[in-house]
């Protein structure tokens, strides 16, 4: 446990919080200002910062975890779609840096948008996928 | 694969794409309406319509592999973070009906702005907890 990390603290139970799921790796509970009500975070119990510090066997176990628990959302909200979100680093609007799923039921018109898409100029698209394929 | 399904005739390759990684369980190709330049869809290579239909190995598979591409995307495009997003269901904006997540590559000051957070009247953060956990 990270002693100033407000998710550590939520795991182990210092500070409280509506929990709804725990195994031995992950801990999921209400998020207190929700998107739509049933809004939830999957978190590691291990600290781990974001994506790029989270060991793989944590990340698949989370992965998986997720459609436990989006269709218990979605069974006891009535919602008809789920969003799942993960911001790393603050850039991406990352608050805690204690690695964290979204959980976000949704609604037909609950007016939520997604981000516009930009185009790609030409050879531009090419290029960037090129210089990721070299990054891996 | 399915007939009908525009991913899956991206990995079939009767689709032409900027593909950046494959293996095995995944594929993954550049978004060409991109949030930002350098936006990747990590899919599946079986058809599988989202997170509630998806087999639990595929979806860990998934997960440690998002990391794999994140921080090729972050090397690559010198993004200061990333957030990765995954539409569930036509009310969470899912179009393309074949399980995906969005990778975005995100800068300060980009101006991609967050959901706003709702507030829960008293009890009801309780209540709905409740109904999560016997849903699971």
């Amino acid at each position: 446990m990270l002693q100033f990390c407000t998710f550590c603290k939520i795991v182990s139970g210092e500070l409280s919080s509506n929990t709804v799921y725990q195994d031995e790796k992950a801990f999921a509970f209400i998020d207190i200002r929700p998107v739509n009500l049933g809004h939830t975070l999957l978190v590691s119990k291990d600290h781990y910062e974001n994506i790029f510090d989270v060991p793989d066997a944590i990340l698949a176990h989370l992965g998986k975890t997720l459609k436990t628990i989006s269709t218990a959302i979605k069974a006891a909200t009535g919602a008809e779609g789920i969003n799942i979100e993960m911001n790393n680093e603050r850039a991406a609007g990352q608050i805690i840096n204690h690695i964290h799923f979204h959980i976000v039921p949704r609604f037909s018109g609950d007016g939520l948008q997604h981000w516009p898409g930009k185009l790609y100029s030409e050879g531009e698209l090419k290029e960037i996928a090129e210089k990721i394929r070299k990054s891996l």
